[in-house]
């Protein structure tokens, strides 16, 4: 295994090398994003009341040794800065004092510098003429070095090296751990003056801190926030709240100090207090745009553009879940936004960041985030990162993370090697009134399974045959399982769970959606799942967007985007006749009013900014435009328009390097290549015509043709 | 395993719940002792340099949940501080803010505090007039814990719940992270100027920092330090030194920021600086000496005081190595001092931190220390600990770690189920030159077997009967197998190592003389091993006192104190001759000079203040006093008072709550019990009267006689 890594990391290595010479600031990897993590997640308050996760938070490792050979034609001087007490040692000698600057001769020499840092993350800044520090570096928190008696400390150990975790920290005096997200200074659209308060309304969903300007007097403010209006004006109901006490004789500005959800704010001063008005600092992480959408329909314009505000909203630090109440890294959570990332930002560094994060450290003692699905999940999103990005040095750094999160699961299966809700584990599939979490569910076992085909795909990059041996095998057996035992032939379709070791006769969309997009399921199963579960109207609906994304997914993924066009409209549609200004983390079109506003017995407990409300941006992107990488990192992909009834559609889809551009009407098809090669599909009634590329017909009206990289093509045709 | 951690802290609970109500800042168990542990093995510099050690350093958890059942006659309001953000519950409900005071009512309520802390250890104070923050609250970090899908937190969960630690900050406005060391301003005994430098002589071994008085002007100040004079004269030699920058236009003091072990320091400064005079800081850990020792022999007596001098100055935020270059926590020094501290100190927190420091975190990745025999010593110290103390609770708080160390340990043993050094162990054993480590050393698979002993005599009382029977027969295999492999008839001896399967011909003092106190050795070996090794010049003689403690002990415990006297004498006394004012890290009394100072290829590398110099402390408590239990926590314990020649000895040696004072001459006995029940044996060749106890005559010569708690006896004998 030692050994396995280290022919890894040389490998790797050598890759890296050719990476550009800019410095950054690194750390051992995970670890600034675990450190990250207990920050952002330890922000969250109820009712003014410090709310912390209820898992097991980790901590960075507080002593670490970086290294890199490097091979110098001159000598260099070499700048050095660090996030803690550091020594530096050239060739294995250690220099006097705490150098800030050394001089590297010329050849081949080894520049290790060891950090320590309880309060923050060790992390170093190298910079040279050619030596920079940057992923390119080596970096191990001492599992285990070799001394002998004499006192020289060699490396010729089990000491295991990884590759240095870093992000954009370019610059010496940005510090890592001084990192904060942007801010810029946003008005009202309107304030309404009562009495000794005031309800300022920002228009829309937004975050940050509130600005209370021309603040005099002394006494104490309230202010009590609100997604609705009907929220900021219940200091009984709303989640959040601030209580200041000002004492200021002369006029100035008061920030409050934790940033918060809201879109409304309702604040209740003493009579002593003046405020001459109010503004907020609008709190976001900078991200580039990539990816589009538009089409004729303004309906699903208007929801692309609420999506995208959404998603922004919930891609800070990391993707959260939303940014009212929790604010924490939930992996099922985390799992979308990651795929909606992939077409919209295409931000591999905030995947890598929200990975890490969730993995936490060893030993686990229980599952990410203590749901069971949450653990699946988290094994799901680096395949399909290594898919779209084609990052195999990330997986091969998280492997073994991945290897003894995997034995947990296995350690935890029962005695016909399934998984059921031992103490402790959160079995929670979806929000959904009365649904049964007893015995052995199919929906996890199906996850578990996609979990070991991940793992047996993953193995083989971290050169672990045995592994992927194993991992195959162990899939194989449950995939066959899940059909044995869950599988009803009279209902055609999967059942949800089995209760003392019955099959019970309840059948949900869960697995069954999953089964079609993992594509589990034969033709004749697909369509008897597609007619007696997904479109039928008694198996119990779907009220969370978070589940509705995968059911969505399974009608597009068998071709029903007109079905699923009007579902989009209905459903998200729905939030926007509403007056959502940001999809919500449920809506279950049944209720009325302020109804709409409650969760978990709480009023106004429903997040209106959730991440998972946003996957029209998924959808739309593979399933419309419908450009999906077919090999890791987009070297081939292919684009397969849909209109599901639309008159024209056009977009962007990023790709590593460039984006997909695509223009689609039922006459014409316009593409620009990106990346690799792509293979453009697509149906029509007549023998369509493109000047630049020779179109191959497949038969049955479907025709195929080659996109190459940066190259425009036109294609006219005709709809069928 | 959880159930029954849960039964043992039930019972636990119970027995805490007699304490006194003295408010204590409490932390879940360890973790203020791990963070400490950086804190104090950061600061070792070498010629300027950070030298941190070259294992994992673990972290503290950083979410903390602590929680106490209160049943109140009345209600009370109750004061609450912490250390990091916080919420507090009454009865599984939040309340809001931060309240730093709230009201319990009358009945039963349940407090949990939650306290995030990325920075220090999550700390609280709790006081009320009868709820205080003790040992009997319960604290987790929540390795697991359910949620219900409608929001309520619930315990019903596999969560581990350990008791609170705590230590002596009974203060709320002392935290625990402000914790220092006092210090007292203490003169130089002589100062020799010399053109810009000033050689100052503080009288003796010392630790602190440096304190330059009325200095003025603006230039550079180096301070070398020395143990020794040589070592303060030489720049180039000395081991640690201190670079200022002074830049004072008035008179002032300045002081060094970072303590440092010396006698002498050298300190050079530019023509441009002034400086009146120099004092320092004495940097020490306030203790209460309760243990003694005097005797008829002046040069013993000045051992003995030298030696408490030496181990004072190493008994530190933990018992560390030498206070003068590692300043760590090293687990076979460690144990020794464990032992002289039930001698002379008997400071129960002192051992428990420090083997919390020691232990780390899970998951293990290398020996302690990345010491294989290391790793032994720390079993063994626990169940000393237990022995001298009885403190059954904390043992099995420790014992899941016991338990994932032995795994580590019996995961590492080869196909003939030895320990043989793997790649990152080192097999240390002694410093002694040319000593092999090579295959199976005898010496650590005597440590392995002890070490499963003591998990075999753990167990039962963590409740692991499965584990006490495992431990057990793992044991016994093993001793089995120590004597087939490695005892040598012809020799009489246990050989030194096997080498690829075959026993060598090499004989060391290290198992056979651990194999005598371990008592595994039959009268017949015993005897052979005496002979043979122990009093045989032929086989290499050990040069540190950290193995010379093992040497005299077997001898001790065969009953040879005069042979031992005169060992001590020589040896220390050898160190005293040489002017030491504390015990050295080795001496070899065929070194000459400054050959002395000299050790790991460095010409004042030698530490010349290591606690296992201090061993006398420990030999003359248990060996000649002869005070030692026979039951856990001295509930019985006997005293052997054992002359070796001396014409008289008196002293004390600490027991729970008091102690066993001792007057020893050739006609006279006084003794004064103390704790649980002594037995007084001795020889004489005359019947000998007590006027206050009853004496049974044992025969050939020996006597013996009960030593109740509080009472004093004065016996009339003759030694023979």
């Amino acid at each position: 295994m030692k050994y396995r890594l280290l022919t890894i990391l040389f490998i790797v290595s050598c890759a890296l090398s050719t990476y550009a010479q800019q410095a950054t600031w690194i750390w051992y990897p995970g670890d600034y994003e675990i450190w990250l993590g207990n920050k952002m997640q330890n922000r969250r308050t109820e009712k003014g009341a410090f709310f912390p996760p209820f898992w097991r938070m980790d901590a960075h490792y507080v002593l670490m040794d970086f290294h890199k050979t490097f091979d110098l034609a001159a000598p260099e001087e070499v700048e050095i800065v660090a996030e803690g007490s550091y020594n530096v040692k050239l060739d294995a000698k250690m220099l006097p004092g705490t150098p800030t600057k050394i001089t590297v001769p010329a050849g081949k020499h080894k520049i290790n510098i060891k950090v320590h840092n309880q309060e923050k993350v060790p992390a170093i800044y190298v910079k040279g003429r050619t030596i920079v520090s940057d992923a390119s570096w080596l970096v191990t928190y001492e599992d285990k070095e070799w001394i002998d008696e004499t006192g020289k400390v060699s490396d010729q150990s089990g000491t295991t090296w990884l590759q240095a975790g870093s992000w954009h920290f370019n610059d010496p005096q940005t510090k890592p751990s001084a990192f904060v997200l942007s801010t810029t200074l946003q008005q009202p659209v309107h304030t309404e003056i009562k009495g000794n308060s005031l309800l300022i309304d920002f228009g829309k969903e937004t975050f940050g801190c509130i600005q209370l300007n021309g603040v005099s007097g002394k006494g104490p403010v309230t202010i009590y926030y609100g997604e609705s209006k009907e929220e900021a004006l219940s200091p009984e109901g709303c989640e959040t709240m601030d209580k200041l006490d000002i004492n200021n004789a002369a006029k100035g500005p008061v920030v409050t100090t934790l940033s918060k959800a809201f879109r409304y704010v309702n604040i209740q001063y003493d009579p002593a207090v003046n405020i001459d008005s109010v503004s907020m600092w609008y709190e976001f992480l900078p991200v580039q745009e990539r990816g589009g959408f538009r089409c004729s329909d303004e309906q699903l314009n208007k929801i692309y553009e609420v999506a995208k505000y959404t998603f922004h909203l919930n891609t800070r630090e990391f993707f959260i879940d939303g940014i009212k109440r929790d604010r924490w890294v939930w992996s099922g959570d985390a799992y979308q936004s990651y795929l909606m990332n992939y077409y919209l930002y295409f931000d591999e560094a905030a995947v890598r960041r929200t990975l890490y994060a969730l993995r936490g450290k060893d030993p686990i003692s229980s599952h990410i985030n203590t749901i069971m699905d949450y653990t699946f999940y988290w094994f799901l999103g680096i395949y399909d990162y290594y898919t779209y990005t084609g990052d195999k040095a990330f997986l091969q750094q998280l492997y073994p993370r991945m290897q003894s999160l995997m034995e947990y699961c296995l350690g935890r299966r029962n005695k016909d090697g399934l998984m059921e809700g031992l103490s402790g584990d959160w079995v929670f599939i979806d929000w959904a009134d009365g649904l049964s979490k007893k015995g052995e569910v199919s929906f996890e076992q199906m996850l578990l399974c996609r979990s070991l085909e991940t793992m047996a795909l993953c193995a083989p990059m971290a050169n672990d045959t045995a592994g992927a041996a194993r991992y195959q095998k162990l899939a194989a057996e449950l995939r066959q399982k899940l059909f044995s035992l869950y599988w009803n032939e009279s209902k055609q379709a999967l059942v949800h769970s089995r209760v003392n070791g019955t099959p019970t006769d309840n059948v949900t969309r869960y697995a069954n959606m999953f089964g079609i997009f993992f594509n589990y399921f034969n033709e004749q199963q697909k369509q008897g799942v597609k007619k007696n579960v997904l479109l039928n109207d008694n198996i119990q609906k779907i009220t969370t967007p978070y589940m509705r994304f995968y059911e969505l997914e399974a009608l597009c993924a068998m071709g029903e985007q007109q079905y699923v066009l009007k579902e989009m409209k209905d459903y998200w549609g729905g939030m926007l006749n509403l007056g959502a200004t940001s999809f919500w983390e449920e809506y279950n079109p049944n209720k009325k009013g302020v109804e709409h506003y409650a969760m978990y017995g709480r009023p106004f407990g429903k997040s209106l900014c959730h991440a998972w409300g946003a996957s029209p941006l998924y959808l739309l992107g593979r399933y419309y435009l419908g450009v999906q990488p077919t090999s890791p990192g987009y070297k081939t992909y292919t684009i397969t328009p849909v209109l599901g009834g639309l008159q024209w559609m056009e977009g962007k889809v990023p790709v590593p390097g460039g984006e997909v551009k695509l223009y689609c009407s039922t006459t014409q098809i316009k593409a620009t290549g990106a990346a690799g090669v792509g293979a453009l599909r697509f149906s029509s009634k007549t023998k369509p015509v493109c000047k630049t590329a020779v179109i191959t017909a497949l038969g049955n009206n479907q025709y195929e043709m080659t996109v190459q990289a940066g190259m425009d093509y036109v294609v006219a045709y005709k709809a069928l």
